[in-house]
């Protein structure tokens, strides 16, 4: 895969001693060269991480020059000391380029309530400082020292031509195993650009970003402590910021990128065997289809019936009918993998052996609900419950 | 167990063909010889079975003579041909004892879809009339042809004497297997009393009641199409409405009929290794308690971690955190089995090894979450989630 990396940024990744097997990465720098506007989203969790609450207290801003990202703690639930340590990560990664402590960022999940070993993040941090560059590698190994039980690095590039002819770079990375892996919390991205954004524009963006993509995914219902989504923006092909039409056509690229992205979490699930799309259509407004996506997505009955390719409907309608979202009934028809089994209400006679092994013999599952209340649709992407799931997430942390 | 069955009532259970094991009760009548009031809290999901739909507009109320209850088909996303046999399932028990189709109700819970077989039904009331008893065993029976999956019938009674010296007599009985037991959904239960109640009285007693047991019960966080709790007050002991202390007593002794009930279902758990109390307090008020039980009570990661044994508490806390419910994290500490390991948002060093083989040892779980946000606590039950909670919920519904 050849990934458009955008220009002025260099990757470092490292193995300092956090991940038990010295083969793997555990550590990664992403610097700009020259200073960057960014923006994030973060985890809406009440008991966020330290590197949340740093750089939630950051962004949107201009003028940043690097950011740490280590897996295997989360330094969440680690109080002040914490709080400085994550401090501390930011200002080792920006000092590494020259720049001054305020702008650097940091990024870490791993176990919750466990501290920083800062010997080891200072000695990978000025590891990785050695290591920069600008090639695909550098960026892939960047993405790896990210990941956690994740099964493949995830990444995603895209080009895009501005209306003055320059083309400007958009690329990202993340990782996520937030379900899969139960100790190794969650969910991080990355996404940088070599266009300009002020960093109003930026976090407008991102953020709209977000909510079609990374928060239109579910494994477990849970929300992590350390949840991050950073977009940079240097401006090193393109100085001046995205206006008008082409600022709009970065946004949805940018949503795009996003989406590419988000979805490869639940499909890179150990223990998952089935990856489910959910469309809910036909409701009176976007946050009504939400509510009752990720009710359906989260339910762990709808899980296990698709795990064990059970074309049991039953259990779908009545989710989305416990998500506080008023609606009639009698216009509710559900589709799985394209057949039909409830109409108006009412129940659909259907073969349900055929239906169940075409459930059986797919990896993917397509639920389509429909209601008859407006025209908003939303599309969620989540995972059946297995039990090697369970088996996963039920190991002890040590 | 001796129950203390209130004067007035009579039971009858049988196998009418609803289940495949001929040996097993699958109806059961409960009735009144005297016309009861009754009220009820049904399922807040929007869509509903036919018997939730039917009782609900006939309750609170008067006059009410007969329950028909069954397992195996939920008769819910039955359309108007639902509606109509829920009426006719009603109708068909009130007159089996003489009285008018309205004072009737029913409960019905197992698999959604599927239309209520009503020639078996027919024939299965008409047959549970004739062997109608007021005897334990006939009580029990009853409870026996509600169970889907449950391992044993669950029931309890208590007494209470009034201030006139009369003693009236509560008991009640339910099922419960929602989440351990796939296509079967769900909770019902009746509590009956032989003392008089103003239907008004019996309603808001009913309902503050399941707040404080019914609804502290999770497994899945699915409410299902079907949940009803019914509350019959015959007057066959004391005949005058209760009123002032007595009524007050009666709500007390109710809720703790409720409680013994409803800690039942997760105690009967099929693929479930581990009972979970759970005790939130310190809350700002009993909503914000409830709100926070009940999103640990139903998270992935927590029901894990305990299956495998894993103090990981770090889960716990960051699940109480994603409730929507504001509080300081500085001041919330956590006990597992006794054991505290966080303090004042602080980690508390414990030896990982004693408290896993303390969990692993024990089949009852206890965790404690202090807030310093108030003095408002509550108590919930559930369970753990298990690879062969999993294996039986993904079972083909046919």
């Amino acid at each position: 895969m050849s990934i458009p990396i955008p220009a002025g940024y260099r990757f470092g990744a490292v193995h300092c001693g956090l991940k038990s097997d010295p083969e793997l990465f555990d550590l990664s720098l992403i610097v700009s060269d020259c200073p960057a506007a960014a923006a994030g989203v973060f985890t809406p969790n009440l008991v966020c991480g330290a590197p949340v609450q740093v750089d939630r207290s950051r962004l949107p801003g201009e003028g940043f020059r690097a950011v740490a990202v280590n897996s295997r703690c989360a330094n969440a639930c680690t109080g002040e000391q914490g709080l400085r340590d994550a401090e501390t990560m930011a200002a080792l990664a920006s000092r590494s380029v020259g720049g001054e402590p305020a702008q650097g960022l940091v990024m870490s999940t791993g176990v919750i309530g466990t501290m920083m070993p800062m010997d080891k993040v200072r000695t990978g941090i000025t590891a990785a400082a050695a290591k920069l560059a600008a090639t695909p590698s550098a960026f892939v190994d960047a993405a790896r020292g990210m990941m956690t039980t994740d099964t493949f690095p995830k990444y995603a590039g895209k080009q895009m031509q501005l209306d003055n002819g320059k083309e400007i770079r958009i690329a990202g990375m993340c990782k996520g195993a937030a379900m899969i892996a139960p100790k190794l919390a969650t969910m991080l991205a990355v996404i940088m650009t070599d266009a300009a954004l002020t960093p109003q524009d930026a976090q407008m963006f991102i953020r709209t970003a977000a909510d079609e993509s990374f928060n239109c995914i579910t494994v477990d219902g849970h929300t992590s402590t350390s949840d991050i989504l950073l977009l940079l923006a240097n401006g090193a092909t393109q100085s001046t910021p995205l206006t008008g039409r082409d600022l709009q056509r970065f946004g949805e690229t940018l949503q795009e990128l996003c989406t590419e992205l988000a979805v490869k979490i639940p499909q890179d699930g150990e223990g998952v065997s089935h990856f489910i799309t959910l469309d809910v259509q036909g409701c009176k407004d976007g946050e009504s289809a939400r509510k009752i996506a990720r009710k359906i997505a989260e339910d762990v009955l709808v899980k296990t019936a698709i795990c064990g390719a059970d074309p049991n409907w039953g259990r779908i309608v009545s989710a989305s009918g416990t998500a506080g979202v008023p609606y009639n009934p009698k216009n509710v028809s559900l589709k799985l993998n394209g057949y039909e089994l409830f109409r108006s209400g009412e129940p659909v006679p259907f073969d349900k052996q055929e239906v169940s092994g075409n459930i059986r013999e797919n990896r993917n599952t397509h639920i389509v609900l429909q209601f008859g209340e407006g025209g908003a649709d939303v599309r969620f992407w989540t995972t059946d419950l297995t039990q090697e799931y369970v088996r996963l997430n039920s190991d002890y942390t040590t």
